[in-house]
């Protein structure tokens, strides 16, 4: 018998309470992510393996759906800001949807066939995420980016196709604001 | 192919954009969900069918998910205090997720096997509604009680229990406070 439950959810820092699964990614986890390397080990030579972001999740076995927060920092290496890794899901029939409650961000996605997209994500947006988009969250200000999402528990993250490849779009610190750029421009 | 969409919330009213669906119930319409049917009568005698709640969504098709928003006005009938009707979902195996944005309430729920649980939904309370437990939540507090709910979009409404038999507890103003009272005591 699965029996509800409370979460409390602390928008400005995307803490829950309670909390059943928690991760962070520091700049080291995160080398092959980044488009400039060399500013990555500049920045770990300085020993700033710092936080880019955590993840904390809230989940119960027999229910459906899960649920917790992604909290980015604010920051750069080189001109590229503090993003998630970015995935598709293993079920390719499951989306997912976010609710940003803190911070400024874009959203990035692709879809299988190398559509692209960008949303914006800012305090009271909710996004949906159909199934098969890849999806990743990119902190373009100066404070956390707190975003509460859902899923099903069936889900699951498929990191390798981002990983090997990277996506087809870059955000970068422009001149005035963000820029979304073709990599291979 | 299902694209990417932003939907805005407005977190004190429950407002969306864009929305997809949406319905209220008023007072007439809610007519058997109240146990003081007298007090009923007595508000559309004086022609006050008022609002009671409203449901906003948002969905598209090939998305596993969906979501909106339920807002409870506040107010009583009688003693008891303006709530949604309650209800089982189609799916018994899909469950719920609310995140309270704006108000005071109490989610009441009650399992097949008719365990009963009582939650508090105030701002930042995110609760999680396990399959199989219906749910009916209830704005015990002066302002417009807001939450944002996120299911599958299969799981369905199956009102038909609750509505012909009620829900195992009633809640009530007391003198002080809400009070939980076994309607059958």
């Amino acid at each position: 018998m699965t029996y509800p439950e409370n979460v409390a959810i602390d928008a400005a820092t995307g803490a829950i309470a309670p909390m059943v699964e928690h991760y962070e990614k520091r700049l080291a986890d995160l080398r092959d992510v980044f488009s400039d390397r060399q500013a990555v080990d500049r920045m770990l030579a300085e020993d700033q393996n710092i936080l880019v972001y955590q993840v904390r999740a809230f989940k119960r076995e027999g229910c459906d759906l899960w649920f917790g927060t992604t909290t980015i920092e604010p920051g750069q290496v080189g001109r590229e800001y503090f993003m998630t890794r970015g995935h598709f899901h293993k079920r390719r029939d499951m989306g997912e949807v976010y609710y940003t409650q803190a911070g400024e961000g874009l959203l990035l996605l692709q879809s299988r066939d190398r559509q692209i997209e960008t949303m914006e994500m800012r305090p009271g947006t909710s996004s949906l995420i159909p199934p098969d988009w890849a999806h990743r969250s990119i902190n373009v200000g100066t404070d956390p980016l707190v975003f509460v999402w859902v899923c099903n528990i069936e889900a699951g993250n498929d990191y390798g196709e981002i990983l090997e490849k990277g996506m087809l779009r870059h955000v970068i610190a422009g001149a005035a604001s963000p820029e979304i750029i073709d990599p291979l421009a």
